[in-house]
């Protein structure tokens, strides 16, 4: 029997002592025998996404997860996204990460957003794409999870050089940035930034008068009145991590940016419309299937996003009791595993502190449980007892990469 | 309330089991109440210099406590000297770290450090500054800390390939050495050397006949009757870390070393005549004098050299009261901090243990304490119990990043 792999992502899931939990984390606070059970049973440790110290987005902590070296692969999360929507970038190409949001009569961001809408963004995709902006540039604009949506440029004389529209976190009461060549003088980046710019401008009238905004204010809702860009990239070659260590990999995920990625590394995507990237996801469904694709493949993803959005939110609450779900969701994966020679890691792309409401640095507790591994002493899964733990401080890649080992799937360097 | 960080630096710190100690470590045996208390209040562990198993010197070990890759900025302690004399270095500048030293009647090294001279060598410096070497060199000393002094070769054809005159350690009773070319042949470095030993040679006639020496050798005490050379190097860039992440730094120190490697960090820099790079500094004060510069900077460093001396000189007595004499100066600051939302950070750059007078491999406890760090089990301030702590075994740039990222500079690497 071949030895197989399921890794967990919980996105965001590292925190910090927070006082309505007597100075415990939402992971320490919740209940959540399965996972303790885990790291009971297996070996624990601390993975920094890419080094200690460092800060990373959901796009760089992932890709270090599914192998990668972000230094060498990642430049902006357009391209990401593109890939997340099965948009196949051509060379040439610009890809943007845009969210539909919502402006005032006088310009201003009433809210990143849009009220985070949630229905309706592929019909106002759908008028977008395909818009020509000049004789030799076109806009391809497809919709992504919630209030996502990628905008890809393509034509001649593209530079991805460019400034972010997006003003980002603490934008909201002020304009859309107008976007500008990162590199001044530079033709190609001088003439996406205008093209860019232009998309932006046409994108708004449009957008204004589209029926499913005038229903979304009739009801009261937010209209999805503006596109913000952000995150201009092209394509880098990434080798997939199925063809380098002869694998076949699955993702069961929804969030665009992990679909992205999961392509990328060579991985086939499994998701379904009751799969959400936010705390109203199938919990058990996406472990369900899970299951179902480790029958037919050696190493399955499953990434769960809600923790994460939750902590942007601040609220440790609803953070505890998803967890306290996604372990739930283990324990019926425990339930099932007889018969399997089964390797399970659960880990996450990076911490996000709900009194921070922002990424931090902190290392996220992980854990690796399976027939042989060196099961040590740690009987809980929390930030605090996986530091004890016999991984010690190591790398997101090298948590990958010790999985793939127990799957013997890794090369020998040298002879 | 904006964030403030303190980071102290306790020169030389680690140690190894001493008999006279019980098998504890100077800092074990320590009564030190206060670094105890943040230790059990806040997150614990080791930290490599650079890296496991390498041995530092304080210039390189405290680059890298300040947040810079030794091995792309570091190319000797000449240039790090100069800068913390304040002695601006041009282009084309060869800058050497010198001692004060002894030397008898037939040249050989009595003492590398001349007896450990104090007072004087600002006298001694002056009548060897400016003096010209050739058509085209000339020479600037300044007098540093103690027995530390810079020589700079200013001129044309110079290169900083060139060995040491100073033979280390174990150099008294031996000859100083002949400063050659590190790759024969090569002219400027040939041309370097000439220069240096020809400067070497001068300063001896001249220093013999000063009135500083003829009264130290009346009261009994070694004459500074020669310079001995080591650290040949140019100044390489340096990004300042208060520009890299838009963040004001002051540094309390009295060595010039440390001087030398905050200016070129962007710091400003504060001293006192009370405080000195050893164990007779105004230990309160300088701590004082840190808390006053918290009003107004975001990170503050603190230094102090005493433990390394004492280190050198295989007093661990010494060593031990000297960090209990720190310990009640961090009370001070913990009495005063209330209001303040403070991160203080207790490292050191190297280890320096007293059986071995010399620097070690062996990582340094640290520990990192304030509002929301993920407080460990470690209840002790010390090699072996640090070793169990929270953060594992990190870099001092990990180390660095990590109390940057706790007061929110630090950047977010992807989206």
């Amino acid at each position: 029997m071949k030895p197989r792999g399921l890794m967990v992502i919980i996105d965001g899931l590292g925190d910090r002592p927070l006082e309505e939990f007597g100075a415990l984390t939402p992971l320490e606070a919740a209940v959540k025998p399965n996972l303790n059970r885990l790291a009971s049973e297996g070996i624990t440790g601390l993975v920094d996404p890419v080094a200690v110290g460092v800060r990373v987005g959901t796009d760089v902590g992932s890709l270090a997860l599914f192998g990668y070296n972000p230094l060498r692969v990642y430049w902006g999360r357009g391209p990401i996204e593109a890939e997340g929507v099965y948009l196949e970038l051509k060379p040439g190409d610009v890809a943007f990460r845009a969210n539909f949001a919502t402006v005032d009569e006088d310009g201003r961001i009433v809210s990143r957003r849009a009220g985070r809408i949630r229905s309706g963004t592929a019909e106002l995709a759908e008028v977008l794409d395909g818009m020509r902006l000049d004789d030799e540039a076109v806009a391809l604009f497809r919709a992504a999870t919630e209030h996502r949506a990628v905008l890809v440029l393509r034509g001649s004389r593209l530079s991805p050089l460019v400034t972010d529209s997006d003003p980002g976190q603490l934008g909201e009461g002020l304009k859309p940035l107008t976007i500008r060549a990162r590199i001044s003088g530079a033709p190609a980046a001088e003439r996406t930034a205008l093209l860019a710019n232009e998309f932006v401008r046409r994108a708004g009238e449009i957008l204004a008068k589209h029926p499913v905004n005038i229903e979304r204010k009739r009801k009261g809702l937010l209209p999805a009145n503006h596109i913000l860009l952000r995150g201009a990239g092209v394509r880098k070659h990434m080798r997939p991590l199925s063809e380098r260590f002869s694998i076949s990999c699955a993702c069961v995920v929804a969030e665009s940016t992990i679909v992205g990625i999961a392509r990328m590394a060579g991985f086939d995507v499994f998701t379904s419309e009751r799969f959400t990237a936010n705390t109203d996801t199938d919990v058990e469904g996406k472990m369900e299937m899970a299951l179902e694709a480790l029958k037919r493949y050696d190493l399955v993803v499953v990434h769960y996003k809600g923790t994460d959005i939750v902590s942007h939110d601040a609220k440790p609450e609803d953070k505890r009791a998803f967890i306290e779900r996604i372990d739930a969701a283990v324990g019926k994966v425990l339930e099932r595993v007889e018969g399997l020679d089964l390797y399970i890691g659960v880990t996450s792309d990076h911490s996000t502190p709900c009194a921070l409401r922002e990424h931090s640095a902190d290392p996220v507790p992980v854990l690796l449980w399976g027939r042989d591994v060196l099961r040590d002493d740690v009987a809980e899964f929390g930030e605090r007892a996986c530091a004890r733990g016999g991984l010690c401080r190591i790398t997101a890649n090298g948590f990958l990469l010790t999985l793939l080992d127990y799957l013997g799937v890794t090369y020998r360097y040298g002879s």
